[in-house]
């Protein structure tokens, strides 16, 4: 089995997601009748198996293998979970179904063997990312559902939604309320129509988010304002990913001055540990970061907290992971550091509820060279 | 000052809210005139100063009352920071801005006093929230919008939303992805159009929201399925109010079978004792509980988790909540502390993933009359 990244620019269709699942059960059967021991090889999830792909210029998992045998009950266990999962799946493709990673866990108590049940949803959640990465294909693809929902988009784009329902047409301005366009569980059900985009802007906060499209900053400056909520969703990740990819455009993230959020940045920008199997389908190595800089909080004299110590070591953390090694951030993390404070986005608000879209903004992008 | 409710009909609109704020700081301004020392009194905000009022069906402030007065320094800095807010709010109303909690908070350190910034957020919240009591309107009137956004609706409804950009018709249907209409920051701004609505179905996590839509529970029985996120904002709780009060419909809820959950229940119908001033605003005392059920646990065999302690406290301070001292409520939680079990939604899909919409959700509603 290959543990190949998923394609990045086309979706690998349904058909292909069941084919892979099928030869994956195929393979674990050809071991059988071989007289072997069956086993699945995976790549070891850890901080220090992550490296730098110069080709896709994102990180992806390094050489280093875990292997799940079957030549333990344990082992033999999770072999007989994944072949449950593997028909369940194959069978809710099948029937263009589609489920969450929590429905999964409480379906298996109705599966016929009990051994097949899973005992908490971490291992069901894990099996998922398994079949994803020995498999090549995301578990979008698969039909499986993320709990958490995408978040919104608004701005001059003009799209094509491919719902249960048929095709919705929407431009995320004109046919949406303030609250913007939902974006799908999966986004690769969406296909961009036409669009009079410059670039992408990425915003942690809702209430910044608010503030931006309050003061009108799409349509002055022709930007689509991507609402993050936080650690964002996978399905954020990709549509952000695909603009870039398919409209050209750049994409810049705004979020709060803080290692957490670096973090949303980075996840954005890199892709996380845990899915670094997934990094080519969604992240965007080319997304610059706008700010909150601690540079920012030097220079515009921003209100803070003081870093607790929490802070303190996630920076130092971040000093020390592979992928925040760029003199950007080595400047911007030992700053931060030696002044001891943090900022978040709202907190240029104290210099007027306009200072965000007519000073701030406009003058970091012109120096990123986005404006 | 009096302590009114705002009108649950009709919305007060900016002028009227912005009067109100001028009266408030006209009021202090006539106290200092007669010599006295200003004071401001507002109903005291505990649980045990809330009572049923049987006109509304809801849950208000009783009769204590707590004073803020300019006697001391401290509280003479307390009515420097609501002149000052005031101010703020009402050219904010006259130039038809608004603002977030968290930034009103920080825009309080580029005000010519000192005196009169904020020490933390919780002080500039809990001003705003004082201002509403006192001046009988809601901040979604002082155009202060909340920091977490809305969930989605998706069902038979047609609706024109007035936004900053015009007016957008809007079928929460035909006119939206699978992710559904998203609620704006002040639902107030909505008009219904149309509908074909018989029952609306609130639902706590995002994963059966997922679950109803794929099966077409919508479509099928006519229902407005509002994705509540967990404990609903106050843009969710206004507009499934508005739903109910002006289009007839009932509403009914459906969480997870756990104390966390029914506080969610508790605040769709009862309102929260915080805001106990809006509860007229928010409150749908209507609105009728599916399950999970205790009973349901009992009756479907549905996967568990044990109570925690944590758990077991929160239904004990439940019982003693009057406003969960039903006949309903009281059997339902004792059966609870009795079988020591909770259980999720989606644990329902351990019958099967149609099991909630084929099944549960068509016998409960029948139970209720709903259906």
């Amino acid at each position: 089995m290959s543990a190949d990244t998923p394609e990045s620019d086309t979706k690998l269709n349904e058909e292909q997601a069941r084919e892979q699942l099928i030869d994956l059960a195929a393979d674990i059967y050809d071991q059988f009748e071989r007289g072997d021991i069956p086993q699945m090889s995976l790549p070891t999830r850890t901080k220090s198996n992550i490296v730098f792909d110069e080709d896709s210029g994102v990180w992806v998992y390094g050489d280093r293998t875990s292997t799940r045998s079957a030549n333990s009950v344990r082992g033999a266990r999770k072999l007989l979970k994944a072949a449950y999962t593997v028909e369940f799946l194959a069978q809710q493709l099948d029937e263009d179904r589609s489920s969450t990673l929590r429905e999964l866990y409480y379906l298996s108590e109705s599966w016929d063997s009990e051994d097949a049940g899973f005992s908490d949803q971490d291992e069901s959640n894990q099996l998922i990312e398994d079949l994803e990465i020995v498999s090549g294909v995301t578990r979008e693809d698969f039909h499986m559902r993320p709990e958490e929902s995408g978040a919104t988009l608004m701005g001059p784009l003009e799209l094509r939604e491919q719902t249960r329902r048929g095709e919705r047409d929407i431009h995320c301005q004109e046919d949406v309320g303030e609250g913007g366009y939902q974006i799908p569980n999966n986004p690769d059900t969406i296909e961009f129509l036409d669009h009079d985009i410059d670039f992408v802007l990425c915003v942690e906060t809702g209430g910044m988010r608010d503030r931006l499209v309050e003061n009108g900053f799409d349509t002055e400056y022709n930007c689509l304002v991507v609402h993050l909520k936080g650690q964002p969703a996978r399905a954020t990740r990709r549509i952000t990913k695909r603009l870039h990819d398919e409209l050209d455009l750049p994409v810049v993230v705004f979020t709060d001055g803080d290692p957490w959020s670096y973090r949303i940045f980075g996840s954005v920008a890199y892709g996380s540990i845990k899915s670094a199997h997934l990094s080519e389908y969604l992240a965007t190595p080319e997304a610059e970061y706008v700010g909150i800089r601690p540079q920012d909080i030097v220079d515009y004299d921003l209100p803070t907290d003081p870093l607790a110590d929490s802070d303190v070591n996630a920076l130092e953390s971040e000093l020390e992971d592979p992928r925040f090694q760029t003199d950007f951030w080595e400047e911007q993390i030992e700053l931060q550091l030696d002044i001891g404070k943090k900022a978040e986005q709202q907190a240029l608000a104290s210099q007027g509820l306009d200072f965000v879209t007519d000073e701030y903004l406009p003058t970091r992008l012109g120096e990123m060279g986005v404006l």
